[in-house]
């Protein structure tokens, strides 16, 4: 059973409306939002990471999923296995607490267990407020697709690391200390209609973004703001930007791309200046679709 | 580095009000209760466990915390690790929906990630509703101590599943499928002075109340509700009834045992009818020593 099948058995679970569906990045009960995340030891990040680094990505990823919800954190619960190794966990929680402090948000509470033998298990749980919350499935025909950012470092540099544990470099940068859009997703958050994060790939999450709006969506490739070469760069994950359906006529408030343009319809296309370009496969880095 | 001492490091990291200092079962924000705890699978419960109890077991853990706080479920968010056993995640799933269905609860969202090789890491935030979640830290001096139901069946049924994993009976049962004291916790609330699960072993969750509180407790271990031997029941976890201070003539809403006396000084001491009784070492269930 792959993750897709998992999440098909528990969708009838989410009979409380705070689920959306779990169409969404997030749970929203009111003006708070909730999403949990976990980073699994040589699936979500490699052995050798940096344990700073570690708890900085297990926080950025939990909060990007606020960021695409508009939303302030206000903290996090950690579910932390302890290993064998002190000086790894002593580095854990120093980079913990940084970034705890740069993204202005505090450590409520959580759980450790033992589990020495085995690769290390994160989760956590981040609150936001947020008085809005877009949704992933409020996309409307005539919308523009728009992301934030640049699409490929996170993806070139994971790359970087696997061919040697000590490249450095922007690229290994990215893919280690994701930066969420948090004020953006805030700035955004009134004049889209619909927004998540680019976690496991800027076309498989742009898909689901269509398909949970039941909307065609075409992609222009040439328009998206590329780094690295295109087909890697549009099916890697770990680039945390924002995309967001709006108006085509929106006044942004942030800098974004407009790549794309939804429709009546279903399913994904892609074309460039010469036409239509048939889809990759697989679409994204499916290690890591997730629940929400 | 054990639990306590990662605990210890984290501390400082309890920056917000709504973290109570990492000295509670949960966390506290206006009327929201927060808790995640996790289940490791040969630590929190025998891998030969059946699918669906380990749900009910995960969910019902989670749920005593708020149970202990005088809090009403609204939903849950869950960390999955997908195996390659299929029969055993489409039980689980059939277990979880049993179970937020008893306890009138539901799926807010969460995370799926690939773990193949590994013990499964289950994780699970649980969101209460409380107007009062009385902490673990506010009993007074001359309070009695109080515990609801029973203590010790939950260590009887486990040492009986570690000699067969066939045993049956109301011992397992009590093991594998804890009953949260949601409608105990909710009526004692207004009047206890500090309430906490009993999750990790009677003996070691009243040290830690009587720490929190910053006074001493002596037991009276002829009082205390056990079923098997004292010592066992004394240090055994799992059986997840509610240990609550209260003022001395205060009017039970709930059956419970009158089992101690809190006082100002430091420490827990034990007594039977003949006088002072040695503390056992361990106090309990060291490995479950949670940060929340």
């Amino acid at each position: 059973m792959n993750e897709a099948d998992f999440l098909a058995l528990l969708r009838p679970l989410a009979t409380h409306p705070a689920a959306r569906g779990f169409a969404d990045d997030a749970a929203v009960l009111g003006d708070l939002v909730f999403t949990h995340d976990m980073l699994v030891e040589g699936v979500h990040y490699l052995s050798d990471d940096p344990p700073g680094e570690v708890a900085w990505k297990l926080l950025a990823v939990n909060l990007s999923d606020l960021a695409a919800k508009g939303a302030t954190p206000v903290g996090v619960l950690m579910g932390y296995t302890l290993g064998v190794d002190t000086a790894w966990d002593k580095a854990f929680v120093t980079g913990l607490s940084c970034a705890l402090e740069h993204f202005e948000t505090a450590l409520l509470g959580g759980d450790t267990v033992s589990n020495p033998a085995a690769p290390r298990v994160l989760s956590l749980t981040a609150i936001g407020r947020s008085s809005i919350a877009p949704s992933r499935s409020g996309a409307q025909a005539g919308d523009a697709l728009y992301v934030t950012g640049t699409i490929g470092m996170a993806g070139l540099g994971l790359a970087e690391l696997r061919e040697s544990s000590a490249a450095t470099g922007e690229n290994v940068e990215r893919y280690r200390r994701p930066t969420p859009r948090l004020s953006e997703g805030r700035a955004l958050g009134p004049i889209v209609h619909a927004m998540m994060d680019v976690s496991d790939g800027l076309l498989i999450d742009a898909q689901r973004m269509a398909a949970a709006s039941n909307l065609a969506l075409e992609i222009d490739i040439d328009a998206v703001p590329i780094v690295g070469e295109w087909m890697a760069a549009l099916t890697a994950g770990d680039d945390y930007e924002l995309l967001f359906a709006a108006a085509p006529d929106a006044a942004l408030p942030v800098n974004a791309s407009r790549i794309g343009t939804f429709a009546w319809g279903t399913g994904l296309t892609l074309c460039d200046a010469s036409g239509p370009v048939p889809l990759p496969n697989p679409l994204g880095w499916l290690h890591q679709a997730a629940a929400q």
